[in-house]
């Protein structure tokens, strides 16, 4: 099989984007995607989206987006799985393109949460937990990731404040990312002081929703275009995989399984282990998520995860760059479309193209999507091709 | 490339299922599908659902699915294309097995719509349509399709009662099929004197919304087990496209230009012309939409896809036989899952095994899933492998 490569990029600003609609975010990103990929022709839509049957009232986003986009007549279709959507759009494009019946695929995640205002985007962010037996109890996913985080600081006795560096470096990755909603570094007395959300989770423990889209062009390595210029990157590995929707039912709800097991088969296709990964994408739309992450993917053992961000280590210099352009923190969590900014981040990265924030000699990404605490992982493997 | 067959098929009752929920429905189609597969174990779960996030609260169904049912660690995602869902399920499995990376799909089509009630499910249907330029306005499925059959019976002169060989067709087909929701065939008087809902649109020209589950088990020809004992199907031919959403942003709003592209490349991809089909199980949410498919994918010419009905042509004995288990009108229009089923009807008559209603020596069968007025059509050629 010919290596599927990511072939174009395409992103919005993330922020509140008031004044226009789902359709105008998805656009601009295609244009910039299509572009950036020498002007290939996608036959695919996929559309990672989360919410906006809810948020927007607006479902069959695939037809209304290849509509504007001005690509009536390509296949079309939104794939959901909660937080994990763009990473789910992501691997249905690869997979499509992998089985040699389509050419080229566009990928496009998008969200736009300033179409709800107040309880109704809870009320829509509890749809993607279970319905019968979490959501109709009031449980929000704040006030899960804070029973998560809460449970973790007791039973691995996490110092007060454990938690501050994820936000740090993710807030001072974000500074140079014309891109991220939060363009300001924050000092530790910041992450000490900030407003409590549902405690012991503070309003720096938690990704802003906001409104973005992001979108790839994925095609076969020998179809790319002569005026394509970029390094090449290509999709090394691609995997998902479930865990119980509801967190009660977990074994062990402080190890996420589907981050494990779906890093491990995106690494094994790519015959590559953890130690050879140059940057971490990760879903930290909570910042116990990302520790957990860290812990279930091998960069620490169970309980340490918080450690390697407080030592420093998941910086641009460090042993493991994460949220290497702000991540969900400080970019912003544009639901749908977080799984295909990350992508869209790490093609920067590898391409050597992320100017303040480089990791230097980044060759080889692992990007994570989650949706729920983990119920379900997408996880990717993207590689530099010299 | 191995041919992707179809290994197992499963299916409940289409009905008012006021005491069960979406996931048990689920449970229970896979249940079927899964033993009728011989027990294969399947990696990937796609689940086809329309509305589930407006009807039931409820988005994140992969995993919500997968964890009833037993398949946790799967991979596990939602595919929506509003009422063309459940196709783009079955695509995205027929892909995924395709790539070669995916050895068994489990595709599910699930849809409740007892989980509201009155206008909620209205208002959810119309999150398909175009809502800034549609739904807002008050459009609704049905009063779209009415307008489409108005001006259909103005442009080609169409008798009174000139569509009710749909209703008759799927009705008597209706009878013998226990999982239809309508057993009941009915007289061409009962069309003529059925209350209208949007004139000239009366309640025997619309599908009743209603709740069910269907599944199917695909795989590689070459991994089926020694346990696997029925005539075997293969998915000869796949394809996907996509129209304006609305309506009014078309060329020609009487030819369904999907039905026809998507038909066009799935037989293309089967090596087959139309007239090689021996059944077709078109999406007849809507009887003007029958006619429409029945032109579009050439059985007809402009204007005459009525005509077929009326001459008894579609019925089992006819030349293009129909709806061949009661289509939606008869069998029940459960959103989602409506693709799944046309699939599993399909391959209960490529397998012999349709009892009353079998098709005589059905080798080749066409299902045709759409969403919206054909915004989105997903078409696919099954064929008996002898």
């Amino acid at each position: 099989m010919t290596d599927v490569v990511i072939a174009g990029i395409g992103q919005t600003e993330v922020g509140e984007h008031w004044d226009i609609g789902l359709r105008d975010l998805a656009f601009a990103a295609i244009q910039d995607a299509v572009k950036d990929a020498g002007g290939l022709r996608p036959q695919s839509l996929f559309v990672g989206n989360m919410l906006a049957p809810n948020l927007s009232n607006q479902a069959h986003l695939g037809v209304l987006i290849a509509d504007f986009a001005g690509l009536i007549g390509i296949e079309a279709v939104t794939l959901e799985a909660a937080g994990a959507s763009g990473g789910a759009a992501l691997r249905q494009g690869y997979l499509a393109v992998a089985s040699g019946m389509v050419d080229v695929a566009l990928v496009i995640g998008v969200e736009k949460f300033t179409d709800k205002v107040g309880s109704g985007v809870d009320a829509a962010l509890s749809t993607t937990s279970d319905s019968d037996f979490e959501a109709i109890h009031g449980m929000t996913p704040a006030s899960q990731a804070a029973l998560l985080m809460k449970r973790y600081i007791h039973d691995y006795e996490v110092p007060e404040h454990g938690f501050a560096g994820f936000a740090l470096t993710a807030h001072a990755n974000g500074v140079a990312n014309r891109n991220a909603m939060f363009r300001k570094a924050i000092k530790p007395e910041t992450y000490a002081k900030a407003e409590m959300v549902s405690d012991p989770l503070n309003m720096f423990d938690m990704a802003p929703n906001a409104d973005g889209a992001a979108a790839l062009v994925l095609t076969r390595r020998d179809l790319l275009p002569s005026e394509f210029h970029h390094p090449l990157v290509k999709i090394a590995g691609s995997a998902a995989s479930s865990d119980t929707l509801a967190l009660h039912d977990r074994k062990d709800m402080l190890f996420f399984d589907t981050a494990q097991i779906s890093a491990g088969k995106a690494m094994k296709q790519a015959n590559l282990i953890f130690e050879n990964i140059d940057l971490f994408e990760y879903h930290d739309t909570f910042s116990i998520y990302a520790a957990l992450q860290l812990e279930a993917v091998g960069f620490a053992v169970k309980g340490k995860g918080w450690k390697l961000a407080a030592d420093g280590e998941i910086g641009l210099q460090g042993t493991i760059p994460c949220a290497t352009m702000g991540g969900m923190k400080a970019r912003g969590f544009p639901g749908g479309a977080a799984g295909v900014y990350q992508a869209v981040d790490a093609v920067i990265q590898l391409r050597g193209q992320a100017e303040a924030n480089q990791v230097p000699d980044a060759k080889i990404a692992l990007i994570q999507s989650l949706g729920g605490p983990a119920s379900t992982a997408v996880s990717h493997i993207l590689q530099r091709l010299d």
